[in-house]
């Protein structure tokens, strides 16, 4: 099955809306949401729409509307670069009129999309060279097609490796709390014809002590110059394990994920989340798992220092050690 | 609040039942469960009572009833110890009548509860040592009163450190699939009054990493005559990242979970679970967190080799590596 694309824009006459793949259903149904009607940034940009009178008006809005869609995550750095480029467009379109302003700023949204799309296959093609035939590959949260434009970064590493023909097995970890790896990464998967098997977070070690375990490959939420890498929480822990079993650890992620500004991960703020998340799994239970007034502890994400990974695989080539100058000439890397 | 006993014998007017607690519905509510109506086995055991005519028969019984027993569980070895304790006093009671016979038997059923709650006070008593003031521990599943006759191994150590006046505080991993952790441990805590904070499995390697974690205080399962310990899935994981940070990995057990018989963990069977118990979440789901028909792997246990761990604190004596010796040497040892 052909995924859906993970973001479409509906123009005017539909109703002017973004439609998402809503990944809280997933995998008991394939829900498309327009965001017209999910959460406030969406209500944002709808007001946007309605209320603007003149092009100061709405880059006042859209203003709003970025500092509104940034404070949403901390920790992930796309976000930012794809708020950043938009908001350069805006600034270039200023002397426009309406229209052509709002055109001009769809156009750069939907080249976002196409773009992120495209990096995702490049990472693939250059990281399958890191999957042997017959490997198992181990993976944490989704870093899929869900999780990007479409392909993925992580998972557009998996996809490349079978595309190839070569025979692969995934060990996905459920990912606590919000159970990303159960519920996105084995039905991204199984629509492709992957081999998987879902474990709990804390069996990949056990795994990789056996020798069940050929290579870890896990996205980013953002890496610091020195190749230090904030990823879901849980990484950190399949690092080190890694480090102790000499099992490769690669990070797959468009150059855009390194904050070239940040000179080590010690820099990258981490989100804390709700102790919801936890007790009542993810939304999915009536009853608390805890007892009432427990403390519960919920960072999103955690950092891996560089030392621990073996390759960075971006969208404009592999980095590998030492990652601050092979990020650095990534960065400045003119492409044929 | 003083927790019920975990396992009280009812005499014939009451109905001739053992008395649990049921673990399952904590901690929403504290239930009291007569197992004559619960497990197959106590169905067993009822239908002994009911049945035998004669001590052969009864003899016959309880051996079956042994057999059933033993195979519930693969991995945990106190329980084979404990069958082998009343296996003895059944074939030394041979020559007895019936109610004789029976009296016997629940006599010393009730010696060995009352025994393991001695040998916890005693693990307590010998590993509070560990633990210093202001410390920040951190433990997987339930090594409590809830899995012991009471006050509990590494609990037992943490209550013992709590009694002494010192202030501490507990990092309680959830311990999928089942979440003992957060449901059991976290309560006994609370119940305590002793500081504890729920995590999920995949935040201790980060903690760790952050210098938020003095010690690892476990259970166990099993330990082969070398050291290596067989614990819940999840406890090598943290061993390892331990390792890494140098903090201190103590394993609080009676000298009963040492099975002098296997020469290393490699020979400890490893119980395999139902995958329902990680798609259900402890069937507390009606749906899947998983897409139909996915693989999942779900082993209950995993063994921590030896060299991962700095102490063994049992009832008779703290083991310190080399633990070949330090075992054997608890084993013969005569206490005053």
């Amino acid at each position: 099955m052909q995924l859906p694309s993970t973001c479409t824009w509906l123009d005017p006459p539909e109703g002017a809306a973004v439609r998402l793949i809503d990944q809280t259903r997933l995998p008991g149904e394939l829900v498309l949401k327009d965001c017209r009607t999910v959460a406030e940034v969406c209500e944002a940009i709808k007001t946007l729409r309605v209320e603007a009178g003149s092009t100061d008006q709405l880059r006042e809005a859209i203003t709003h509307a970025r500092d509104e869609l940034a404070a949403t995550r901390p920790t992930a750095v796309n976000l930012f670069w794809a708020l950043d480029r938009m908001m350069h467009v805006a600034k270039q379109a200023a002397d426009l009129d309406i229209p052509q302003f709002r055109a001009k700023l769809l156009k750069e949204a939907q080249a976002i999309v196409t773009d992120d799309l495209e990096r995702c296959r490049k990472i693939g093609e250059r990281g399958a060279q890191f999957i042997a035939d017959g490997a198992n590959i181990l993976t944490h949260c989704n870093a899929g097609a869900l999780a990007t434009a479409g392909y993925g970064t992580a998972l557009g590493v998996i996809r490349a490796a079978h595309e190839q023909g070569k025979r692969i097995h995934v060990w996905v970890d459920e990912t606590r709390p919000l159970l990303q790896g159960a519920r996105l990464t084995s039905w991204e998967l199984q629509q492709e014809g992957i081999a998987c098997t879902v474990i709990c977070d804390s069996v990949g070690a056990s795994l990789m002590g056996q020798g069940k375990v050929d290579c870890i490959v896990v996205g980013a939420d953002r890496i610091a110059a020195n190749g230090d890498t904030a990823n879901k929480i849980g990484t950190y822990m399949l690092a080190v394990v890694a480090e102790k079993h000499h099992i490769p650890f690669y990070v797959a992620a468009p150059l855009s994920t390194v904050d070239f500004d940040l000179a080590s991960g010690q820099e990258i703020p981490i989100e804390q989340r709700r102790p919801e998340e936890v007790c009542y799994v993810a939304g999915r239970l009536d009853e608390s798992i805890c007892p009432a007034d427990v403390n519960v502890y919920n960072p999103a994400f955690d950092v891996t220092p560089h030392q621990l990974i073996s390759a960075i695989i971006t969208d404009r080539g592999v980095a590998q050690p030492p990652f601050s100058a092979a990020l650095h000439r990534l960065r400045f890397l003119t492409l044929a």
